[in-house]
């Protein structure tokens, strides 16, 4: 096996489905942006390229980050755990992770019985999902009503913005 | 519903399996120790005990972090994401939380394309699971070949250090 790329997927095990989970991690603030998946194919893209991508399960394609809102991840270094079955992918994120505008994933916390909303939106979401940031002009009419663009804390139990849901044309982030 | 983690576990979406991936971080450094799984009642025992609890599948059964080695991670605050299934533990993790001795699993790099080990046990993992550590004294004979205390970034593919395979009879950590 001469290719390097090859020899880091070998390493990594992937489940029954060909996937593994990935934590973003922000190189040097240490915050936990995200987590999503990744198969064999997103590792060898992002090595590649330099640039996270992972797999959309509901879509059952390629997504690389900010291919459609421009929030880029740039891969600082890709982490393996010790038994194989989790990557730490060490990014620049590039403006904000989540598709709510905030920028990371993880803005609901449990404080004192309930579920609290601890950071706002760094940006307007919809501004991540305009026409103009997606390829190729006016979205279609059956796009107009999507999620994320309304997506709040207590709904989005609802969508999946980091893999959208199969009637989504475009992938988030 | 008058329970409030019963609310706290409404919020989760479990997968198909009933299981959520969980990340332990530590909260005051924002390292990413590791990744396990948690279903329902790990979450519950969690918010209850103040010690974070997972669901090992191989075992199928609640696995307390450090019920036998002593690594405990006291759960400071659990976090939700976007879409509701991640959860992301920010933990005060009591010495070290791989089981290879390490402060953190991800402990392979990949750099300079090739798998880079950078860093090393702080204690040796046969203090981790020695017989002194377990419950109920000596340990006995089916566990003294048990993978962990010899596993090493290169072979550790054949062992499931977070959530051990069936055949052995304690948990990790």
């Amino acid at each position: 096996m001469d290719d390097p790329i090859e020899r880091a997927v070998t390493a990594i095990r992937f489940d029954a489905e060909g996937l593994v989970p990935a934590i973003a991690q922000q190189h040097d603030t240490g915050e936990v942006l995200m987590m999503a998946w990744m198969n064999r194919d997103a590792v060898r893209v992002s090595l590649a390229e330099g640039r996270v991508c992972y797999w959309s399960r509901s879509r059952r394609k390629l997504w690389r980050k900010g291919e459609t809102s421009g929030q880029v991840q740039w891969l600082r270094e890709l982490r393996l755990d010790c038994d194989g079955d989790t990557v730490l992918l060490l990014v620049d994120q590039r403006g904000v992770a989540c598709h709510t505008g905030r920028r990371n994933c993880f803005f609901r916390a449990w404080r004192n019985q309930e579920w609290a909303v601890i950071a706002e939106p760094q940006v307007p979401p919809e501004t991540l999902y305009s026409d103009e940031t997606l390829n190729g002009g006016p979205s279609p009419a059956s796009e107009a009503g999507r999620a994320p663009a309304t997506a709040t804390a207590g709904t989005s139990a609802a969508t999946e913005p980091q893999e959208p849901a199969p009637s989504s044309t475009d992938g988030w982030g």
